[in-house]
């Protein structure tokens, strides 16, 4: 018995190419007292890996040269020498892009998930895809009742959560910014948005005056770059922008240049907030109440992307900045 | 008698030149019912009224072509037709760039200066200026006991008010970006700064993360530009940033890239925010108490810059964006 592991190789210079990553092949690590072996199931594709592999300061280390690519995922307890784990459990956290991982007792490194959960929910919107929707839509953003709200990255595992739920807490108006005629489709025909900008076909400042002619109260941005710009244009008086990611920006040797409709902010007397969803872990479980719930009554839908194989990982990350997702990506092992 | 009032002639590319405004000469206005006649003594000086003279949107509509330059100003009741204004009073309102004004009692448009205050001290701590570094600092930027606190513009007439409450309110550093060595001496040494960094000579990325080596938890800016984008750098956890102006943009001709580090505020979950003054009107008189104790007590120290002539008013809005002020500039007529 083996154990894979995707290990950085070199630090990407813009998408992760083929010498980005390598397989490394090791034995299967062995439980010590207090651990268990998990054998991962499903790892959570996340854009914020790929700022991870830069040598930047970030909120976590980047990873290292050498170093097991990071990021969250699903297993099975297979053995275990502890009692929090048990053989069968599915556990969720940082497995890292490999076949097995430990679990550690002590440090509690992984979560039980309850039986009768689907884990692939459990990386999605019950996990931290859905929590950055829902706390940053709510918390940060302040949604309220009669909002025009904007959401980018809007077929996105995050984007297309936070949109609805704009809806669920009574935005009068919520439109998403997409990347094709079938994502906008899909967030309006079936997700209930009021309209989506396509913004490789469409002009996405023209587009935002014409659909939200009142201005923006809350634009939740998943992209930066000139989506964000055109969305501060169209700033509603006190309007709020909620900085989840920026994927545009994610794959720029250097960072580009920022919005040039800052000074906007002042003119509408705007606030630009950016939040981590790691600062609400203690409040997950009441997120997760209400989401069962919406997810129960149909009022929040959702959608996996699910790529097959580890080996596959690195090129289903670049999916996330190609476009060629809809909904949460994640590979199965 | 007549009446000079100096309008604009044509939309200024960059800085005001001599092609950019006029002088016209023409009657006294003749007060009529309910009216007084004002003779204008001293202009307020502010680098907003630049961004007025661009046919851009904004807070207030762009001054027309034709049309006396708007601004504040200090004057005296030298006729009146009206109970609200009597002879001999000193007022302030919006004023415009010229000799005389009337002042409406029905729209109560300018304000009886309460004997006893130097006039221009009304246009400066106790008026717009200080009233947006008190607002600005406390309300907006939250400033709280412990902070280490960088303003920028730190000399000028609402910087060097705003460095001085964040101490008196307990901020731990405070630290002022100005553009002269003689700048930088004057606000360390008289208005109790703990540090000045001299943009036009130092690096300021390199200055702040020697003096704020924990971070910036509240930047206070004026300018915009690279000196945001160097702050934004050097942000601490949950830093906020208080968008006040950006003088450094106001005289661009096409509105220049965005600080590059905006991405920073999600990884600091930090805050920026964009606020006017004007939305604070109704609380100046809460605020003017303070002030008038901290003057008193000398906890704040303030500076004039007073150019002699309303023919001068375009020159002396020039030197807000050149840096040849130190505090208020105003034009004494």
């Amino acid at each position: 018995m083996t154990n894979r592991h995707i290990v950085l190789a070199e630090r990407p210079s813009g998408m992760v190419e083929e010498s980005t990553t390598r397989i490394d092949v090791g034995p299967v690590p062995e439980p010590g007292p207090g651990e268990a072996l998990v054998g991962v199931r499903y790892l959570s594709i996340d854009p914020t890996i790929r700022t991870w592999m830069d040598d930047a300061p970030g909120y976590l280390p980047p990873i290292e040269l050498g170093e097991t690519v990071r990021g969250a995922g699903v297993g099975e307890v297979v053995s275990s020498n502890c009692g929090r784990y048990a053989v069968g459990d599915l556990v969720v956290g940082f497995t890292g892009w490999q076949d097995y991982v430990l679990a550690d007792e002590g440090a509690a490194s992984m979560q039980v998930i309850p039986p009768g959960i689907d884990p692939p929910l459990v990386l999605s919107v019950l996990g931290v895809t859905g929590m950055t929707a829902y706390f940053g839509m709510i918390d940060v953003g302040g949604v309220a009742e009669g909002d025009t709200v904007v959401v980018s990255g809007a077929a996105g595992a995050t984007g297309s959560v936070a949109g609805q739920i704009a809806r669920i807490k009574g935005a009068d108006k919520v439109v998403g910014i997409a990347g094709s005629p079938e994502k906008c489709a899909w967030i309006v025909e079936e997700l209930g948005f009021d309209a989506a900008v396509n913004y490789k076909a469409d002009d996405v400042a023209t587009s935002l005056r014409s659909l939200c002619p009142e201005g923006i109260d809350l634009y939740y941005d998943n992209v930066g770059g000139p989506i964000l710009d055109a969305c501060l244009a169209q700033l509603a008086m006190r309007g709020r922008v909620v900085l989840c990611g920026a994927i545009s920006i994610y794959n720029e040797t250097s960072r580009p240049p920022g919005p040039r409709n800052i000074f906007n902010l002042i003119v509408k007397r705007g606030r630009m907030e950016g939040f981590l969803v790691l600062d609400y872990l203690d409040r997950f479980p009441e997120a997760q109440i209400d989401m069962v719930g919406w997810l129960a009554e149909g009022r929040v839908k959702h959608a996996v992307h699910i790529v097959d194989g580890l080996e596959q990982a690195p090129q289903a990350l670049n999916l996330l900045f190609t476009g060629g997702n809809t909904g949460k990506v994640m590979v199965k092992l």
